[in-house]
């Protein structure tokens, strides 16, 4: 790990006339999405009365071709589709947890796309089984649907079901359901995820992040409010808000690294906010050098920031390899000790005899870093100095990004005076949690800074880090 | 559809003291059972606590190689496997539906391997959603776990969970459920699918027939009996028979063309049957001739049994293509004519002149047959005498055979005579229904004769050949 | 190493009204042949001035499917086409040597498809790289075009420039040519490999077994003669002869084993004389016993010729598994032992109690045989008496088949009674070598029984076993 | 088509002490050079001697995994290995011309890498087939070959007759050749297509540009001399120069896009070319504007540029989805016009109401350029003006890109006011060619032109683009 991923991403399409190929939409909006997972894809579309679904592991162009993309609606009218693209711990490429999950319970067909990660899981998957549950995995997504069927035993409508199985779970979710009648968007109380919603046409299409529905031509209407559940029918669109307005706690690593800059999350624009970053920064941080590069791609946007604020002009001083993806064999140690120059090489030119600041968002073991500024020393750097437009992280996030256990995390062991030494910079800034807690402009929710305060907007003792990941069925 | 096709073979292994690998010994049995379904197959080990499965389309070699074998056994003791083969109706190729299943439920893990066909499951399923399950295939093994976990919550151990649940299944199950602690056998009462146990050195292992056993050197112990549920533990093996005792109807196409010839099912051989079959083919149809000519492979043993009868020298007439598998690619019409020859090519010399009964152990459609008898003519067959080691089937199958609906049945439409001159024999014979009941000799069970009779042994009213085989999820 | 394999089939269609798709036809002929080569296989098409090519390592139901085989034909009227299977000795997997091969010379195209091995290739390859020739694999049929290429320089057609390179080849070679207005048939002086052709409606045929064309529909002509160039245009049907009149030297091993039952050889039908050779088995070594039993599928034949001639009843003591192909995975020693079991499983009251003889078609090593014989003993065979129906060999081969060193035949280092023991049989016979010699009835060639006799029909002094399969550019 | 693409690049390295993996280094290399190509990729490597070689379609990662990469030096010591990435012109993706070719001649192995495009082909291969020549592929790199065979005959050594060999060919090469004992780098006397060496530890590095040196770590020493032959043996390194000093024309389009802007081409930074050509852009074609954006990735460094020349402000103004690769489905037409959107969308906040200069390298058909210019008008833009860092390219380019037919050329049909229109923006302006010639800072070589002024610096009458690239031997 040396880098922090997202779990997943979603979508959803709801047509009323059959304007648009349900598949083919998601399809495109999954490729805006893809930074959000690489480990598996899939898409599951209505067809009347069932539902056509393919998930394997890989990106979107491994998984689908134009003969499967187009078997999806061989079936029937193919008008309202689920996507989903889902990032997974190490070695966790397991294709059974793949989404979307299509089941079917008392009322139909019932399918899910979901992102995030619940709290407290053992004890409701305890209590589904004390009554005859059977689950298939160990997905939140199952559990989320199995805790509704039940609720709906009892109930009038769907949402209503929904909106009382929200009330036992804890954590992140931000998921939709597509039923035999509706398209569903669901957001937790806290709103640690995003999630929003638009049209395409005539067409309601729900994403995870506002920058899916621009690319394939939508209009961007709102977010999901946090606690909200959102429901698009033929004739309508309503909210159910019963569990609406706690205090929010939405991520706010979002903006500093996950979620794609051309987004607007609850009204903050992620560029900017990582613009606004690099400035408090260079507002933080000063220190004369000829030339801020920021380390591609993550780290550029703070690096203009930056640029903007201290007047250092902005270069390009490292080349990043496109073709450098998950197969990438390094099979000696002197092989690994390279291959941070082979994914990220000096521009020679730009870098010789400059004092350098060098941004990026964050430093999670510290050794590519180190790695990275000895290339920089060997192609003639004078002085390098390291800007982190995010404060320390110190504590493991249990809400949906792989953060992972605290002895991986180099600012639990190192204070910010030996993490410079070990990377070997000369000098090393973070940004401060106050400012952190400033860049997203305009923003209409309040952030969750667990991984940097320790403080956990929802209860997590008992939580283990390792349990959330455990692969197989017990 | 030119055959008639099984639906599934199983196998379990239990080792008591690692002497085996359990992943290895599955694989090794499941190509003595591939015969009863190329289509999928799967194979899931007990790695202590965890359970670790693959299922993929496919043969077993196409599935399983070195690296994937290996892997299942990576996690743990690997002491402790489930197997299990599938065909599956024309297009169902779904892989949702392969098995073994792995579930886990209040009491831990449930895996469940299955051959054979429910009927009455739309009302089973209804209650079981009414009360809150929900199912992600429409696969009778799943509503099987299901039930079970709904019977295990108020019963001291699972083998009465499952006898209480087999009390609402109607149909054909022969399946085996590996759990924590146990590896199970089921039979259902009417016993319509075999399933028989052994050893091997210290391990018990479980097989849907007894070739599987012995082509992995083990040692045949018994049939499970029908109604029989045999628990296998670390210290024991018990049965519970509360569900035995019934009439017994075990599908007699099992030792006409099902199951593999060197397999002893219920106490009968299936060479033996097959012999039988053709010699009293051989009594009620006989006939002058030069040479007695078996249909490869499933027609060759009841032309020997002819052969000796009759008195008549058997001969290779046939030689068939070993190379033709699923992908054999037809795309004109004139091909499509040809195709039989590419795969049964008339031995000039054996066919020249001569006089043939052309044995053969049924006749679907008709129209493979006829061209086959059309090359023999050009190959220079004297005369061609048709004889069928089964009567003419014209009712559908519900218990796991593929024999489709009755219009596909040359024998619903037409009369023998009408049947002859359409394949353009020059006589034709099939077995008496009387007969057929008496080809399997020693036999400890009664059979079901449905295909011909149209007696079935338990209620199929409502029943829907189509709707058994609909592949989605309503 | 436990069977003897043949290398290569080829076939060749040149259509005259584009009747019929040439490469669908080739395909389906390609089947027929695919007993002859299952490592790799290819089809060159003919489009007006190009030549259209796929070759790949695998079977032709691994290789082709129906988009491959269509943009066969995609470019051009697809009229004339070549296909080839070939076997390789362990190991020599490599692609590069696929065929059919297709080059360029000074007058267009040349595509070739060979069966065979040259003797004496190192001194001719050497000449034709002292003129500047530069080759990109091993590869005789690359050699035979660069001879021919070279004679094509001075002559006036392509017919005469092979009849002088010809001279210059040693060893068994029979390959088709196709250019840009012929398809020529070539097969060697001494006749070592089979070649024959046929019609297929006014298209004319080429394969290596006339149960190629028999088996795609077609009409078997007659065989090429050795030493014959059979030509086929546009126009006209012609044959240079000026090679042909050496005494032959036909593999009497293609009608022991490599030659598929149904084909007919220089007038000798191979089924034929497989039963001729149980014939003369029973007559030279007569046995008491109940029941012949042929080792599937090799055996079966011969078994029958026992049989008749002896009155004991033929019988089908042992099942061979249909689905073990080239990926059967044994990765313990445990596993190795018991293989022969999985592959071939003795159908229990067929050998109980019983007196058997067991015929097979030949012994290389003698392990698979001791193997199967003491699962036969296990099984209750009362005595078991091994009947080989060809004489032991005790020589390399070097025209095409894959007989290894003498250091892996067992009958190079043990006398009979020797090999009986190893075996472990009660008694054992083997094939004289006169009456080898006598099996093909009406063979209008003579044969090779170098690898019984040692009397090589061409000089292969220098000859060695291990270079004639190096596998790479040296 | 829309953009230009580079064919091919080329790796080699000469290990004298076994220092390195010669085969992973190679693979490292060649990740470094994918721009250069992506439909082909293969490794030669030399162990003792014998070549063992692995060619694929598909990029590194596609292609290469852990097994087949160590496969390919398990025969030996794998000292020496030669690599090339291959671009090819639309829909040629034929196996057969991927590289390196591996071929033997008198004196041995033989295998070659080679960049670039031969002209007056014809008239050489008639010649070489007139003498006996046989080819099994339309490749440059098979004919080179050939000749240097021919030429080998009368030589003493290979460099010498490679040096008589390069008087017969005219047009681009730059290739590298591995033979028994030597690695030789060579580069046409025009020196079109870049060729550098340098050192790894004691092992020699040649490649076709410097970034892959550096990249694996390795240390530049000096561009191959245009008409250079470089022979690296393991006692020596020393150069043949018979056929240097002629007039150079080094590609500017290296300068302008094809070549990584990390490397240093005969001296000149290329990442500084493209600086200069936006600075000169600026002086040439100023525009009152609030932001300067470039064209991911390829007009970000001339947007750079420009913005430093000009005072406006450098910014993200479009995201690039880094996840579209070769199979991206587009079934509609809709979708089609959708596409640029999906590759790049406009980041809001920096567009809305802005004044942008947008820059990018090049206008192929205006298509694409068209559609960015719409959305970033529906994202807010105020005005677009459009600034693109080469002159417009009219002339067909023979010399190895894949610059088409003059049709597809939109400046080849309208002026540049037409283009303005056609494009939709509000201002264009090209760099001026007096501008191109200079961008290249301390370049040591002179530059062809030709796309942009029709002067070709060899003799193209009788060249027809369409010629170059027919797939098949004829």
């Amino acid at each position: 790990m040396s880098s922090i991923h997202e779990e997943c991403g979603v979508f959803g399409i709801f047509n009323r006339n059959r304007e648009h190929d349900a598949a083919q939409e998601t399809y495109l909006a999954l490729y805006a999405l893809q930074h959000r997972g690489q480990v598996s894809c899939g898409i599951a579309v209505r067809n009347d009365q069932t539902v056509d679904c393919i998930t394997e592991l890989g990106t979107v162009p491994d998984v689908f071709n134009k003969d499967k993309l187009s078997s999806l609606t061989a079936n029937g009218k193919g008008d309202v589709a689920l996507g989903h693209v889902r990032y997974s711990a190490q070695g966790e490429e397991d294709e059974i947890n793949s989404q979307p999950m299509v089941m079917s319970y008392e009322k139909g067909s019932i399918s899910i796309a979901n992102n995030g990660s619940l709290v407290s899981t053992a004890k409701l998957r305890k209590k589904l089984e004390s009554n005859g549950s059977v689950f298939q995995t160990n997905s939140n997504a199952e559990m989320i649907v199995h805790l509704i069927a039940r609720y709906r035993l009892g109930t009038s409508n769907i949402e209503t079901a929904i909106s009382q199985a929200m009330k036992e779970l804890e954590g992140a979710y931000s998921f939709i359901l597509m039923t035999p009648h509706k398209l569903i968007a669901v957001r937790d109380p806290k709103g640690f995820r995003p999630l929003c919603y638009g049209k395409l046409g005539d067409a309601y299409v729900v994403a995870s992040e506002s920058c899916a529905i621009q690319s394939i031509g939508g209009e961007f209407i709102r977010d999901i409010k946090p606690g909200e559940i959102l429901v698009i029918t033929d004739e309508d669109v309503y909210s159910n808000t019963d569990n609406c307005g706690q205090k929010t706690a939405m991520c706010i690593f979002e903006h500093v690294y996950l979620a794609r800059p051309d987004s607007v999350i609850d009204g903050a624009s992620v560029h900017r906010s990582r613009l606004n970053a690099g400035k408090f920064l260079a507002i933080e941080h000063p220190v004369e050098a000829d030339v801020v590069v920021g380390v591609p791609d993550s780290g550029i946007d703070a690096a203009i920031g930056y640029a903007n604020q201290s007047g250092i002009p902005f270069g390009l001083g490292l080349i990043k390899n496109r073709y450098i993806g998950r197969t990438f064999i390094q099979t000696t140690q002197k092989q690994r000790e390279r291959s941070v120059q082979i994914k990220l090489n000096p521009l020679g030119n730009e870098i010789e005899g400059k004092r350098i600041v060098l941004v990026d968002d964050s430093i999670v073991r510290g050794t590519t870093c180190a790695k990275l500024i000895k290339k920089l020393r060997e192609a003639g750097a004078k002085e390098i100095h390291m800007r982190i437009s995010s404060p320390p992280f110190i504590n493991p996030c249990y809400f949906g990004t792989d953060i992972s256990s605290k002895d991986k995390l180099i600012a639990c062991k190192l204070d910010i005076d030996e993490i410079c030494r070990f990377i070997g910079a000369d000098s090393l800034g973070y940004l401060g949690i106050d400012s952190m807690m400033k860049v997203a402009e305009n923003s209409g929710v309040d952030f969750c800074s667990a991984c940097f305060t320790g403080e956990y907007p929802v209860d997590v003792t008992g939580e283990n880090y390792v349990d959330k990941y455990s692969k197989k069925i017990t």
